[in-house]
């Protein structure tokens, strides 16, 4: 079996150290974290660390921690022939290049706490210090997910900020509109279906060719009918998204 | 059986009469366009109608054409007893003052001319100008879905700029990140997982409450991180974002 220490106590490392639980090949021999109290989701108190110079050897050690706690913790960790990989999908490989092994093991995916995650599903982007290492990491990640990427550090930097862009604004974007629906006394259930749709219909057609709506047709009457309903800071963030619509589907301004 | 006259082509028109002749209560008697090779999706040559002059009694007339239409074929069009309404988001009921009866009849949902719709899981948002015709709308419309709202004129215009916000800005928030995938040779695909659950958290948490990522946290490394990677267009959409997700949830700029 495969001896992994897990590092840290977020939504990450507990979702992580569940989905691990559940594979036969993995062995979670420690968990680690500076406030043991934050470790409730290890269902053995013997596994439980909050002196790190009392971690074990094992083969894997999984920070899943803060990015900026990252480099203090490398400082404070040793191992001879564990491989350290970071799930961090800002941070490069190179902040681990102390180690003789390292990797990266980044999840492309939203953790709530509350909500149970299907790990099959979630994309795992992996980067290693040596084509080795990397074939070791894609059998692990295959133990837990059917979607294996290999992603380099520039490639990952480029996927964290499109995850901000998808999930960050466009839920930001959903939040808005709840507030408009709450000012007209409307329950924000109405406006599910179409969400729902507007990523379902992704299935079928790229984002690009999906685009729809009054900046794509250039509707001029309908654009202004919508700035008039909205108080400044609204109207800048629809001007600058229909000015970007069009801009990207070459349409005149 | 109330006899129904569809007027248009387009997708919402489509839709509606697929939807309505799969109803034992509704016959479609005609429907109107003016190029009549548009009408390939009405089963019977003889229903098809080009000449508004030829258009009979009915009980409904569904005007679901272009917004800046809708003026021209009322002018034209004349019932004596039939109830006028059309389909639009952001035309007020007024437009319809001519006839006796009238109303909205608005669906709220995004359409293609290729992918089918289960009209049970659209909300349909419907106005009259008299409690009876708002009932007789009702009942009409329970034929067809399962979410029936009130809405009037003002929180239509309202839920029509929620629409723009949710399905159309959040779909260009797609295109923009599947470009940034594209410029460093990542599917799209791997960002499909994370939209979907971007999605599905609203079923259990309002969007206010999801809200996560480098705004929220006011992680200024990050987000100066993800600054110095995008082009002049892409910081303004970034920045802006940031902000307002900042102001709304009363972080410190």
């Amino acid at each position: 079996m495969i001896k992994v220490i897990i590092i840290g106590a977020g939504n990450v490392a507990t979702h992580l150290y569940k989905s691990f639980t559940k594979t036969k090949q993995l062995d979670i021999i420690q968990v680690f974290n500076r406030d043991i109290d934050h470790l409730d989701f290890v269902d053995n108190a013997s596994k439980k660390v909050s002196d790190i110079s009392k971690l074990k050897e094992a083969d894997l050690y999984l920070i899943a921690i803060k990015d900026e706690a990252i480099e203090e913790i490398t400082e404070k960790l040793d191992t001879k022939n564990g491989i350290v990989v970071h799930t961090s999908g800002s941070q490069p490989l190179q902040i681990l290049s102390k180690f003789k092994n390292s990797g990266v093991f980044y999840p492309l995916q939203t953790f709530s706490k509350i909500k149970p995650v299907n790990f099959k599903e979630i994309p795992l982007c992996l980067e290693a210090n040596s084509e080795e290492n990397l074939e070791y990491l894609k059998n692990i990640a295959s133990l837990i997910s059917d979607k294996i990427f290999e992603v380099n550090s520039e490639q990952r930097k480029a996927l964290h900020v499109s995850a901000v862009f998808v999930n960050n604004f466009s839920n930001h974007l959903f939040t808005l509109a709840a507030d408009f629906c709450k000012k007209e006394e409307l329950p924000f259930d109405i406006l599910r279906p179409l969400i729902k749709e507007t990523v379902d219909k992704l299935e079928t057609l790229d984002p690009y060719s999906a685009q729809t709506g009054p900046a794509l047709r250039n509707d001029k009457k309908t654009i202004s009918a919508h700035l008039e309903m909205l108080d400044e800071d609204r109207k800048k963030i629809y001007t600058l998204l229909t000015e970007s619509i069009q801009k990207l589907h070459g349409k005149k301004l």
